[in-house]
């Protein structure tokens, strides 16, 4: 498994179309690029059904949305199902504010998604929005644990099926599901939530990965997040070994990222299937 | 002093909400991640008072502003003055545009920031718009100088008294006053400004460290100026060691900051209390 | 040749307003900062035409363009055009969308650009909104060869006349054109395409060049091409030694151009005039 979906990836140089936050968007641009895809970013009305026309894959991120941008996201996302097109949805900081979960919940209404990528809070806020509230806050805390694995598990499987997505959790342990198998995942390390962008630069990578490879993607969205992870793993070594600190971690981790191959991910994914 | 200012910022990760500007937003979460503290960034009305909320500290920083942002800057400072949360305002450009000095005056009617920082051109149109003219533009030029520096640290006193605001006037020497203490600060490197977005990511950093530290403001804010100095000078020197430019300046300023604590800042600060 | 270009601008240290993407904007700025310009981002109609008037160069580069934006396009360009400042034009995706290709045609009537800047297809679409179109596409087409060379070479010379610009196309093979000579350069590295916004900082550079040598703009805008590509290629060559990827080959790049000057430029410029 995963023996050419990074291989594809390279080959196939997927086109992603971007409806994005302005903070991270500079590293997902060159993260797309590192894993192999091209960027486009486009977020005005007259033209975003129309880039998403000319692109293999379209990636929605609510980072920074606002009343303008968020019908150019509706807009593109439809045209995008129209076209059969691959669809992602990082629903960044819904549930800290109405305007995001509401939007969330809009963009759920109106766009299918391909996978829906946030962390546990962010995929709690999904699925509140999807009818799967039942049980899910009480004990499905802030994090996905050793502990709770199997709840989250089925908790995973469950949303997929009522969303009809794949969902990826990431945390300390990142789940990757369908309604029937789960990739927990093991890779990465802490220091990646101390630089901005790492879950929108992976939310771009599984477009990548899913684009270039519509006939395994739920492999594709594992593999994108291992080898994430991965590129997380090899960074720190790397800045703990020239002493370095964040801004030589963000420096490693695009490298990593350039130079992985179906062969270093095979040796280095850390993952279980469920 | 300086005992446990960043240690109070690492345990406690303040987190800070950030209306600003698209060229340096990235760098600008990074520095608040390095730094210890956690960023959002929130700039449409219908989310700003509710990102603000579950925030510690508001950061306003002026320098793309537009007419859409500028109404949640208004409406995100007064919700933060409702609920007694640290505030700052970085007056970009304030001075260079009718549009900017107009709204900094209109921010400093609506708003009370708790520190302002700028450059002493923008510091001086923030004075305009506070009654504090007289005398300061026939002699404080453009720099602050060991020359000027007695009408410079008046000035920044009398200012704070106008204002009610901790002042931060940035160049050179960096001058960080209430209204009755100014600490003079000779950190830092003239190669700081040949990298954009050093004064923007300072700003964020007093936020990350008046947050944490609320009973010691202008000892929090004098600390933050003499850190973001001193990862200047560490930055430049191992830039120079590796005989790198401008792009390996950046990368080790973050290092040095993500490594900053309480004990080297007290070794690297240089600075007079006047 | 090329004797003083490099130290023009270091001595005069020119300020370009930038009306420019989010994607690649904090970049643009450190290039700009990097080759010995300065950078102003200002997109606000309210205060587009001010800020111009007090900079030596605009950049436009349409990028995440919207209609905001593009009305501040208009406006700040025919301002520059009024204070007889230095103007260039980077289409970014002209020909993708309708409202790219139609900005760029309301652009170029509107406004009249020292040097428009972009790769063979956006300078297609720049030709066919001038009138330019015959034998164009036919033969001309994605990529200028050696093959297509002399034919290239012809069409920049024509569009240069048919639009009093000087033409800057880049690829594998770069051409900076006026009516009657075109500079045909050999510089840079495929990687260069791997980072996102390389065009974009080139934009700005030709910018800053332009504005420190108003008397020699089609020379300067060769030194520029030329500057970029030779540091992509010295970036290239430390990224191959460090062993490093695309993060490590960004950082270098930014480092080259820094350290930059005539007489690096001199040896390591590769050209022929035609």
């Amino acid at each position: 498994m995963y023996q050419k979906i990074i291989e594809n990836v390279r080959t196939r140089k997927p086109l992603v179309h971007c409806i994005t936050n302005y903070v991270t968007v500079q590293d997902v641009a060159n993260m797309l690029l590192a894993s192999g895809g091209a960027p486009i970013m486009a977020d005005d009305i007259n033209e975003a059904e129309e880039i998403t026309s000319i692109c293999g894959g379209l990636n929605i991120n609510i980072g920074t949305l606002n009343e303008r941008t968020i019908k150019s996201m509706i807009a593109a996302g439809k045209k995008a199902n129209e076209l059969g097109h691959f669809t992602i949805l990082d629903p960044v900081g819904a549930g800290a504010s109405a305007l995001r979960t509401e939007t969330t919940f809009h963009l759920l209404k109106e766009v299918k998604f391909s996978v829906i990528r946030g962390n546990i809070s962010e995929i709690k806020t999904v699925a509140n929005g999807s009818g799967t509230t039942q049980g899910v806050d009480a004990d499905l805390n802030d994090v996905v644990t050793e502990e709770n694995l199997s709840e989250a598990v089925n908790f995973a499987k469950d949303l997929s099926r009522k969303t009809g997505s794949i969902i990826a959790i990431t945390g300390a342990i990142d789940l990757v599901s369908d309604e029937t198998t789960t990739y927990v995942i093991r890779n990465g390390h802490p220091i990646m939530s101390q630089i901005t962008g790492t879950g929108c630069m992976l939310t771009s990578v599984i477009a990548a990965y899913g684009v270039a490879n519509p006939n395994q993607l739920l492999e594709a969205t594992a593999a994108a997040v291992c080898a994430i992870g991965l590129s997380g793993e090899i960074a720190r070594e790397k800045m703990e070994k020239t002493k370095g600190g964040n801004g030589s971690f963000k420096v490693f981790f695009m490298d990593a990222m350039s130079q992985m191959d179906d062969e270093r991910l095979k040796e280095g994914a850390r993952f279980e299937i469920r």
